[in-house]
């Protein structure tokens, strides 16, 4: 990982490769190279599908190597839905195979000439881009299933599909699986339309006759990955709740709290909850056997393994495991309770490119609308295939909750700095409200998961109903997943390390090891301070002010059943998140 | 005018009528009216179409008096266009009427519990609110005939079309002209769809048994009126200009100067441009005859008169004389040199209730998205129908060129502050381009003329290509403007006083006779000021910053011919445009 693969899209005679040395992005990885990127090279009021936007991928620091969980890329650009800075995270294979190929970073910048729509195949030979105008238009899955024909069944992909060709601002980035299934994504912030905008429909990865990153101290990198490792699976979340029933383990909790956003975030309990909770996901998984009954993890060196796999009432494959914030947002969030209509939704998702968040926040909004009843499955699938189909009314939807509200008049509308609220409703679990709010990727769960201390335990407990202590909560964790996200590990390692202080020592201790550097914990903090600074300065270049640090009116208007709560963080509280 | 009508559409038991004094609004006109109320009343953050926002109606200062040219109104609110202030100003009977009603301003607030659609009847006996479903979804030209059947020809109607019921971004404030016939439009911002959000469909106003309003100083208000209608008739652009050719006077001399925006705001001049200009325009209706072939004003007490007629082949009615901005938006920019799909699709425009500046813009983008050719007459018409009819394709067109553009990823959008830039390019008109880029408004030619002494010699001149001295010209405009905005004034009345020291004046005397008060140049001044500084003081609670005062990127990185030139102004003389 010492090298910066840099492709100027917009070159007179095509594309030009230039491979650059690190330079001052020397040690930086996932995050905090994307951002520090962006920040960097990026006007901040520049059109995000223009030619001075510019697309970032970036593996971890960690990842390439043995730490276990290290498997997370970070996309980064200005994002089109927002306007501001965004990082998007996936898994899926591409951080371990891109990083072995000695890539800290590949960045997509300038504009095609024309709209040839290209290949890029990156091995140990060098890098080579060709046209390939005959990919147009195809989702994920039928892509992969060429280019594996082409190219091998060892490959990792990064791809998007129609809605990034459409330049949509719920378009992802997918990264394919060990299983050579495109169902991981950097789904957040229409990342796959500025990827489209660069003309690149797929990045080819073949890390073969390549080794393993090794760390610097061998020793003490075992011995803080054996300690992390079992760190990971002493904890009940880590290694007991999400191996069991994967992400969708929290529907039945999070429903309980009365936090479960239902028909377009106006209450609180969805009254389908038990049919398309994580333990029904699971009983309906088993029942069907084959690959469905077995969870795994998405990339090499994941020992959570939350993922699983659907299959179809045939037995055949329909999609990876749909995880609770699609369960939410195709589910309860548009008032339906059926696993089968939620996992063909998701199937879609990822084959059309887009984020299952978005279309699930933005099909609730359609539907308030009066598109479509609430509960009404089929209109639900036939709204996302006219996405895929690009019509006018897919372009409105594609384009997001914010978009489809305004065109359509809804008042209604559950997002901040344009991007769709995830799977709390942010009344009954203040603290991630106050992480939806001030997050400079808008609004975003993974970016302080202030669900840990508000309803889970973990790392303490805040009332999730009053506004006293959310503000720090967010802070911290805002702070310390910024970190997480820049090593390359899975968030999912959160749980484990804000309860057990020897797990955290042990990921701080795999950081030093591997780089051979000093490192403490202090410095993972100042690591994450520095990748927000980053951020919030962009956003501030961008024209962002404390104003769009707020959530929309209703949730202070409107009352949340069944704890009648609305939002009652002040205004003044927020503008001190940052404030450290 | 000692009253305010103050409507809450939110109440229980349906409106609830309240009949304010003026207090701390005594004084006060048009603009400086409802930018006031706007500013005090409306939370910035509010949702535009929800219960906080409002709108205010305002006649000027001296309209319902004998005073020439003083029947201009203002339309107040959050505008859903930009999430900024705005100020919509319209000609036509209403300004007069209103405020010969005696009400300096009509409220509209709260939001309808239901989607009963409401009419507003005032007359001298007070104020009557009815359900009137049966209006729903009409055009603005069957509506008021309908209306005129039930309330006799002489009443004067505020209404919105399907566009401002479907609350769409870019839908009009409809005023109806001295023929009864709904021409005259509060056109920008989006003003119609919030007075669609408030259930209002139509304010029927009738004046029968009311006078003129009396000034205090009714002697010298004589004098200064007479030398005020002798000024604007011996200057060439009000006495002979204007009321020849109307505003479309324009089209020959803008294209002359390069700044005619062509194709989406690709090049500087069309070749169609003599087909579709003033002397094409009059000399068409004269040879159809009839109505056409005779100029008029808008409201009672025009003696400007720019205002014509347009009848079809056969000689019917069809649309008033398309104005300039209008001729430009749906023929330059669209590439359309057809003078009857022009008036056609101003005829749509107006029965929709819908601006033509944004539309015109709007199809532009839609253009360069692909979704029809240059130059394509047919299909201008059909997407207008489209957005009459409300499906996708039109929710997407009727909330103009921004969101068309984001949904169909194309970059190069003509809009500030989310509005569509009207019919002067700002890389050929750099004055202009100043008051696009700083206006609280948005995008918008009215808030700050420099094209007098850019292109027209009025004023001074300051060399339009340059950047030199634009920001002192647009600031001096946007101040004046404010004032102008505020008395009720048409607009048109600039040309003679800023080239006639008498005829300003005369101006300032009117105002000072007929409210009784000390009224001199200086206070003309510190009323526009204090007007745009509680416009900025709004946006900058609404989160708007500097950033927001610049213009797309594509306008400084292009060139435009014939002139090859590009946007110079830099950002730091931008910021000093309201530093006085």
């Amino acid at each position: 990982m010492d090298k910066i693969l840099r492709i100027n899209m917009g070159g007179l005679k095509g594309p030009e490769v230039a491979i650059d040395t690190l330079g001052d992005y020397a040690g930086l990885g996932g995050r905090a190279m994307t951002s520090t990127i962006v920040a960097g090279e990026v006007p901040p009021l520049c059109h995000p599908l223009g030619k001075n936007n510019k697309l970032v991928i970036a593996p971890g620091m960690l990842s390439g190597s043995a730490a276990v969980m290290s498997g997370r890329i970070s996309v980064g650009c200005k994002s089109p839905l927002t306007g501001g800075i965004k990082e998007a995270n996936s898994g899926g294979q591409g951080a371990q195979v891109l990083a072995r190929l000695g890539y800290a970073a590949i960045i997509l910048e300038g504009k095609p000439l024309d709209d040839t729509l290209y290949k890029i195949i990156i091995n140990q030979n060098g890098v080579t881009i060709t046209p390939a105008n005959e990919l147009k238009m195809l989702g994920n899955y039928d892509l992969v299933s060429i280019i594996n024909k082409e190219y091998g069944a060892k490959v990792a992909c990064i791809s998007i599909g129609p809605a990034g060709e459409m330049k949509m601002s719920a378009a992802t980035v997918a990264f394919t699986d060990m299983e050579q299934r495109p169902t991981r994504h950097a789904g957040r912030g229409g990342v796959g339309a500025v990827m489209g905008a660069k003309g690149v429909k797929i990045i080819i990865m073949d890390d073969a006759g390549l080794k393993m990153r090794a760390p610097a101290d061998l020793e003490k990198f075992r011995i803080a990955n054996k300690l992390f490792s079992e760190g990971l699976k002493k904890h009940s979340v880590t290694g007991e709740g999400l191996p069991t029933f994967g992400t969708n383990v929290l529907t039945g909790v999070i429903n309980e709290a009365g936090a479960f956003p239902t028909n377009n975030f106006s209450t609180g309990r969805f009254e389908g909850a038990a049919k398309i909770s994580g333990e029904a996901l699971a009983e309906l998984e088993n029942s069907r056997g084959g690959e469905g009954s077995a969870t795994h993890g998405c990339h090499k060196g994941c020992i959570i393994r939350c993922s699983g796999t659907f299959t179809d009432k045939e037995g055949n494959f329909l999609t990876k495991q749909p995880e609770y914030e699609t369960v939410w947002a195709h589910g309860a969030n548009c008032g339906i309770d059926d696993l089968d209509t939620i996992a063909m939704l998701d199937r879609m998702d990822d084959d059309f490119g887009l984020d299952t968040i978005e279309m699930g926040a933005t099909i609730g909004v359609a539907m308030e609308a009066g598109l479509a009843e609430f509960g009404d499955s089929k209109a639900a699938i036939n709204l996302v295939k006219e996405v895929g189909k690009g019509t006018p009314l897919g372009r409105i939807l594609g384009n997001g909750a914010a978009v489809t509200g305004q065109v359509f008049g809804v008042e209604r509308v559950p997002v901040v700095k344009k991007q769709s609220m995830p799977a709390y409703d942010p009344r009954a679990v203040q603290g991630i409200a106050v992480t939806y709010a001030t997050s400079p990727m808008g609004a975003d769960h993974t970016a302080g998961y202030a669900v840990t201390a508000n309803i889970l335990g973990v790392g303490g407990n805040v009332d999730p109903l009053k506004p006293e202590g959310q503000v720090e909560l967010s802070r911290n964790l805002q702070i310390a997943t910024a970190a997480i996200d820049s090593t390359g590990m899975c968030l999912f390692i959160a749980f484990a390390i804000l309860d057990q202080p020897e797990t955290f020592q042990a990921l701080v201790d795999l950081i030093g090891s591997f780089s051979g550097q000093k490192f403490t914990a202090d410095d993972l903090t100042a690591l994450g301070k520095s990748v927000l600074e980053k951020e919030i300065d962009f956003n501030i270049r961008a024209g962002f002010t404390a104003k769009d640090d707020r959530l929309p009116e209703f949730f202070s208007d409107e009352p949340l059943a069944p704890h009648d709560v609305v939002f009652k963080v002040s205004d003044e509280e927020l503008d001190q998140v940052f404030n450290w």
